[in-house]
């Protein structure tokens, strides 16, 4: 009988070409290393099916994974022994057996990702795995604002990358949240699934308002338009990081 | 007319072989990245003095340095400048000018340090650079007590490893104390000065305390003892930050 084994996975993705296996000469991935590490433990080929496919240098506080096997090594003792074959910057957190019709990415039903934004005239030592910098100062009512705006179902077609093979491109935003302290401003977004990209460029266009550039209920416009070009840029990978499935 | 310049600077050690320049075989120094890139700026030699020689992995959130100059630059455009050429992990964060007889070692009148233990069965893919991961528990209680006694003007032999050239080995503590959340033990020390390895050994020792191999009040033997082999382990670089130097 195969077992259907869920995993808790961190990992700092700045050295990694992100989640997804990918050819070996373009670097090492996240999914490789764990498959390799399980592979070695349970004795046979495995699997991994990841929740959320971060992309290189995007980070995982709570990365969801699940995988078969036949191996009855007890599931309790599953994370110490992969971690110990992992590199520093990936840890198996937690594992336990779920039921066979269990999918890390097709259960989920709600995702939250955090993005940090380093703000002032200095850039940090310890934080630039971790934060985007930005040496200029934020309007952060307006960026509440917008952030609120965005909450709902919409078609998120202008916060989407090319190269996206989904046809569906309406979202439901639970959360889109900006918090600060004196040093960092965050959003944190939760949602039903996210578009390709779309954490990154919703940053990027909630710092176009957050400047001044834009007034904050642009992003209603930008989000009738279904047009990639009117939003702002995609902001850069580092500030990211995938906190929380819920199944 | 030369000026004595101050710097505040901040660093992630892991990748340097520690403060002090060393021969370029052995690898990058923080005190040898920032001479060459002063160099680049004020254009002729400097010598960058430190307020502590920090051992490689060790890290700074407030290390202080100085050095002469004849350049003209204005030193509030020094930081920028000076960060724009050093690597991610090292940040010129303030410069000002300081009297002629301002020496960021001679001069500090008290040093503090943290060094962050992560406690718990797992360790972190975020954390592993910046704290030391202890998997078992620590008596908490006991630690206070052993820091508390601590506390105070003593010869602190026993807490220094050989290789070091002074021959005071008193040094006043004026803060041991220890502080924790859910999944850290921090031990924050302020002091007057600090023996090579000072900081490390304390936390070596604590930590005996801590997983109750010895009793709080043995720290008064080992420091009656003056001899390093009572005192603890030294525990590794990565836990241990400079936070602040004061004059």
């Amino acid at each position: 009988m195969k077992k259907n084994i869920k995993l808790l996975v961190e990992y700092d993705g700045t050295n990694y070409v992100g989640w997804q296996r990918q050819p070996k000469f373009q670097g090492e991935s996240i999914q490789g290393l764990l498959e390799e590490s399980l592979e070695k433990i349970v004795c046979h080929q495995v699997q991994v099916i990841g929740a959320g496919r971060t992309d290189s240098g995007v980070h995982a506080l709570g990365q969801v994974a699940n995988f078969f096997t036949s191996s009855s090594i007890p599931v309790e003792r599953l994370p110490a022994a992969v971690s110990s074959l992992l590199p520093r910057d990936i840890v198996v957190r937690k594992a336990r057996e779920v039921p066979e019709d269990f999918h890390a990415r097709y259960s989920a039903v709600e995702k939250t990702y955090r993005y940090t934004i380093l703000v002032g005239p200095c850039r940090s030592a310890f934080e630039w795995r971790y934060s985007y910098h930005i040496p200029y100062q934020l309007n952060l009512e307006k960026m509440y604002r917008a952030a609120e705006l965005m909450v709902g179902s919409h078609d998120f077609s202008s916060f989407c990358s090319q190269g996206s093979p989904v046809k569906n491109f309406v979202r439901t935003l639970k959360e889109c949240r900006i918090t600060n302290d004196d040093r960092h401003v965050n959003l944190e977004v939760t949602a039903d699934g996210f578009l390709y990209n779309m954490v990154r460029i919703i940053v990027g266009t909630l710092l176009e308002v957050g400047r001044g550039r834009w007034e904050p209920e642009k992003v209603m416009e930008i989000i009738a338009a279904r047009d990639r070009r009117l939003a702002g840029p995609t902001a850069p990978p580092q500030g990211l990081i995938l906190v929380n499935v819920k199944y």
